[in-house]
């Protein structure tokens, strides 16, 4: 069984073409620029397109996309009837959508109407399934969203304290991103301490330019960092992570901001880049701090500390914990960065092997044999998990 | 040596008149209505003074207070002279004044320049000073600040990841509060425990109508949960405490609120009261949940959730603590609150004994004698901790 996985922004377009039976990447490929003039690449194999074609919509994306994984030369199959269905990223499922499920007009319509909880990736996201409606009518297409994975914490976890009718009518919560990633993160973790992820307590730190943390009991996230959107939790290459409110309301009064300006100040132009005033890289941050900057030291070691932190909430929260995996960039690749995240915490049972974290980008149990929890290494693989979601629903059709 | 403590606000006046051999409370009393009409009462020892005074200002306010104090018949001193010096409470000391300072015209100076930093309480803290000044001269008068307990905090603690000009220009960073309250709490936590404070690693949780935790390393805080306002950390009783600026964004959008708007949303109506939708109050609160109100019980959960994941996170910051105090009218009283925070948090060597927890208002060890992190229950003494540091520096002159 083959999946075209797609991620379908505003402008641009990501896909997998997966081979399930092996789990291998038969092609990859990006469409940029859609709706402005259109820049397309693939890899498949040895085999690389690259070429400016026009792209005035999705859907001449879509045809690209299917153009060039049908390429004889370049591509990787014979044709369209190959690809048993298309897994799609959709951002925000809300409390309608707590799990993946198949695009169908009623399934559409209630995306549809959660546009306002990311007017800046929904209607991209929507864009894609469309588009793929279209060129490969009758294929099952399934949405898999990034906050499903989220929605069994409990409200002690999610509610925030606002007057109730925020919740009740607005539907103000803590939702939770990269769901996708810590659901490929709980099964694979699982899998390497030889349990089922039914039975796993772990915490999942999906580190990367956005990161959050996830609490996992027996297989189900009891908690995360990131809230309503993206930006509650840590620091990240762009974003502020949590902070008094009330110092925002400073801000905005100070320099006569609206909301979408302090939403936008906030988003982009705080974290590592704000703080260090570098760049919202890690890489670029390592590199100053070589050279001396202090701020960009600063960024980095308030990472650091916030993921200790929550690395102890969620000690606290879950009771044993059976591991804690890095991944993402900034934690498939951070080997002193993941040092010292778990300095200090030998008390807590969690004893890094310094030989064993000498690794970067793939699997590696990190820790000492004696340690309570284990520390691992998993680089995330959000398609893969999209593409598993796509053929279990597929499969019960 | 008799001290004179004060605790002044725009429109109300407490104080009391501590014996600093004995460290018994002489006379306490209340000046509200300040600038309205006047009300006033004292209790000195079972002698009472209930009456309405006008009082204009904090002149006459404390007129008032020295009248009550050396009245021949319900007061406890002969003349003023007996006061050796007078201690304020000061809301805010940013990073001006790191510790207590004696009142002259600089540090007058330096305390008008940080009104904006709490310009609800400053002015009246402020003109209790001036007041005291005017009415008692030559005696020197203390400023205690509630921020500078949290001044030994590192920056990787008290940054926020904003761009970094709204630290060095706005000076926009966590400072904390309740400060006297926490440096009390761990100099009779290292007394309980028979360390000198600078040997103490404890967690110091001060949970009433307003809540903050403090993490105390040798002695000195490290991190605690207040930021740039009181407004971040826990729920509170009419605060929110965290959640992402993203949802207070969305409500200033959707009802067109002002920045101050949405800062008194957060600070007076939401916590306890905007939850429970019943009242900020604690018992309140209780009350309701016995009646099966979920909404209240959701919001005294919150808090039992958010401060065990904070006494997890500090406990990974410390590294070893040696105890846990409750402190403040929700700690002091929360019998069933207490129990259900430390509850699930034995894997962490934190055990109660459900029999000693069983107590309201005084001094106790609450922790079995297995327990690896001492538990106890400690009422808070502001009004002690500012005599203290008063008489420190008036002996120090």
């Amino acid at each position: 069984m083959k999946i075209l996985v797609i991620n379908a922004g505003s402008s641009s377009l990501k896909y997998q073409l997966i081979d399930m039976d092996s789990s291998e990447v038969m092609a990859k490929g990006l469409c940029e620029r859609i709706g402005i003039d259109g820049k397309f690449s693939q890899t498949a194999g040895d085999r690389e397109i690259k070429m400016d074609v026009a792209m005035p919509s999705h859907a001449e994306a879509i045809a690209q996309v299917i153009s060039a994984i049908t390429d004889s030369e370049n591509g990787c199959i014979a044709d369209l009837s190959e690809i048993t269905a298309v897994g799609h990223r959709v951002l925000h499922g809300a409390e309608t959508f707590k799990e993946s499920v198949l695009v169908t007009p009623e399934t559409m319509a209630g995306m549809e109407e959660l546009v306002p909880f990311g007017p800046l990736h929904m209607p991209g996201n929507l864009m894609g399934i469309r588009a793929c409606e279209k060129a490969m009518p009758g294929v099952p297409q399934v949405a898999v969203f990034d906050t499903s994975f989220h929605q069994t914490m409990d409200p002690v976890a999610f509610m925030y304290a606002l007057p109730y009718k925020y919740y009740e009518e607005n539907h103000i919560r803590k939702y939770g991103f990269h769901g996708t990633s810590h659901k490929y993160i709980t099964r694979r973790t699982a899998e390497m301490l030889g349990k089922s992820s039914g039975e796993v307590n772990l915490i999942s730190c999906h580190l990367g330019n956005g990161s959050s943390i996830c609490a996992v009991q027996n297989g189900k996230c009891v908690d995360t960092t990131m809230g309503f959107t993206p930006l509650e939790g840590l620091i990240m290459g762009t974003r502020s992570g949590n902070l008094d409110p009330a110092a925002i309301f400073e801000i905005m009064e100070r320099e006569n901001l609206t909301p979408a300006q302090a939403n936008d100040l906030l988003n982009k132009k705080s974290g590592f880049l704000g703080l260090s005033g570098v760049s919202s890289d890690m890489r670029d941050i390592d590199a100053a701090i070589a050279e001396g900057n202090t701020r960009a030291k600063l960024a980095r070691d308030m990472l650091v500390y916030q993921v200790k932190k929550y690395i102890g909430s969620y000690l606290a929260v879950l009771g044993r914990v059976d591991a804690i995996t890095f991944t993402a960039g900034v934690g498939e690749n951070g080997i002193e960065l993941r040092r010292d995240i778990v300095s200090g915490l030998e008390h807590l049972g969690i004893e890094l092997d310094e030989k064993r974290n000498d690794t970067r980008r793939c699997e590696a149990l990190i820790s000492k044999d004696s340690s309570k929890v284990k520390l691992f290494v998993i680089p995330t693989n959000e398609e893969l998990m999209i593409a598993r979601d796509t053929r279990e629903i597929v499969e019960a059709l």
